[in-house]
């Protein structure tokens, strides 16, 4: 990846010479930027409206490997995992500000494409990079990435606690490609380092390779939700898996639910590789993560409005506190639904 | 440190429980902030008033050591750091977002004590804690803060690229302390390392220590000139070093400065310390960075409403841009400044 292009030093450029280049493509989208990068603070103004505001933390060796993850995925991706933050609010992403932590390892058109990823990205959504921070790191790569939206006027936040019981719940998309891509690119990589002459064997799974490396904010289902005049009664992004995203939104909403294994969404593909890794395709689904969807609840009385999307699936319905979050199996089983893992400790 | 306290390892508590652990001591401050922690994304409203965003990363082994930085100290440092940038626009800060990745190292008992020292500056500040995102780290301790402000009804930001030709230059406090209050300490370190059973000498240093382990963000400075009504024409915060900052200033608004080294403020101790050390106090102010002190340019006509004030000082003038930024000796030399060093890459 960094064969192909020349090696500048970053130290070459200077303090100010790194902010200024690597700031100089950045365009602006919305009128309510007063003031992007190059001062103490940004400047926004949503004027009446309000403003919600999510961060994340991507670290190397915790959330990417650099071995497969090209670097302007990453940027891409970085920026899209706090979009969809912003989207389960209900809300349009209108500024992001990014810190970047290198080691000298870095050469500047490593970080340029990592830039270039994240611009892409701000492009696409129509989002302003507005501000930042750069260091040197000692440790290896660093990316924490704060996003800001606003709740176009007469849309009102959706937050995670406010489920009823018998409420429908919804996912869109389709659950456990990015983890089936992960395993893939795994796998890859453990052959490559056995024999490095070993070409990756990737065909077929084109899919759930780019569901991981680079993944969408679902914003289209919530322009999609607005025009059919469908406000969710609570929603929340799913990137720890359908199962702990679940159970939040239960908790939050003191809660339980129930779901159904056979109404989960799963794309062939997602179901191909798991059976390849004796995997349980349910289980990539309900523990896998990083799928970026949006999980949410509808009031029994938009059944006629939701039936029949293609965008998203009906998986189950809200219950009362003492019933538990569960899901139902294909065989009729109850199974208490978990949050396995400790997915780099979660976040918001 | 570590010693007097149990250890409580951090994967006990599972996903859930650490950020609701952390967060249980939270008390908001603000009318604006809608909703804090504990979904996708904080709510904010700023009603019809201007936001600032600033945001900052700590990394360990680059900003800070351990070996010497007590947490609940570098806690409450990484959020005062982040404040100076949103006073330094002349604006009030209201919530912050913070992000903390940790390695297995680090016990539930040390994570708390990181979190008390922010939530001591959050309280004393009056800013609310709304959310952030935690996750391990296989380096070292990552801390990533995002300050949010809002700029007072009838109040203006105040940027760095609008001061004019003749304005008035003011810098809050002393300068260069914070640079001595290190080299104290990584002295110290060196002898303990060599010798453990040696005390530290640290005594006579408490003022350049403090500056250094829990430095104040000039909240008062923001209060005083709104007091006296004197709006500055530029301000920047002076993390990087008062010659760093005064060139940044100086670009930004298309001009020149001059400024006296006998006019820089510089505290007793700091000049003893350097002086202990063979250095100049002068190049420690006009270098050292971390003072968190206001630099600002005040038009000339507000001269007589700002005589006299002894929490800043008159350090210069702003000329044209073809004079260049420069500093005229106490021997009455004139030297161009200089950005020294590279420090962490710098950021906003």
């Amino acid at each position: 990846m960094f064969e192909n292009t020349g090696r500048t030093e970053i130290a070459s450029l200077g303090e100010f010479g790194l902010i200024e280049h690597l700031c100089k493509n950045i365009t602006l989208h919305n009128s309510s930027t007063i003031k992007g990068v190059g001062d103490d603070a940004a400047i926004i103004n949503h004027a009446a409206q309000q403003t919600v505001l999510s961060t994340d933390l991507l670290l190397e060796g915790v959330h990417f490997d650099l071995a497969y993850v090209p670097l302007k995925h990453l940027g891409y991706k970085s920026i899209v995992v706090n979009l969809s933050d912003i989207y389960a609010m209900n809300a349009k992403p209108t500024q992001v500000l990014v810190s970047l932590g290198f080691s000298s390892r870095f050469s500047l058109e490593a970080v340029e494409e990592l830039y270039a990823g994240m611009l892409l990205a701000c492009n696409k959504y129509g989002v302003d990079l507005v501000g930042g921070d750069t260091s040197s790191s000692k440790q290896g790569l660093v990316i924490s990435v704060t996003a800001v939206g606003i709740l176009p006027e007469g849309a009102s936040a959706v937050q995670r606690d406010t489920a009823k019981i018998n409420d429908l719940i919804c996912v869109s998309g389709d659950l456990g490609a990015a983890y089936m891509g992960l395993q893939i690119l795994e796998r890859e990589k453990q052959v490559f380092l056995a024999n490095p002459q070993m070409q990756p064997e990737l065909a077929g799974f084109d899919y759930i390779i780019e569901r991981q490396l680079k993944p969408e904010a679902r914003r289209d289902l919530v322009d999609l939700l607005a025009e059919i005049a469908v406000l969710p009664t609570a929603m929340i992004d799913v990137s720890d898996g359908l199962a702990s995203e679940l159970i939040h939104l239960s908790k939050s909403s003191k809660l339980g639910c129930t779901i159904y294994e056979e109404k989960i969404p799963i794309d062939p593909v997602t179901i191909n590789a798991a059976r390849d890794f004796n995997l349980d395709p349910s289980m990539c689904a309900l523990n896998g993560g990083e799928d970026y969807e949006l999980l949410f609840t509808v009031s029994q009385s938009d059944f006629e409005k939701i039936k029949g999307q293609i965008s998203f699936s009906i998986i189950g319905h809200m219950t009362d506190e003492a019933s538990g979050s569960v899901m139902v199996s294909k065989n009729e089983k109850v199974y208490p639904l978990k949050a396995q893992g400790w997915n780099a400790f979660g976040g918001n």
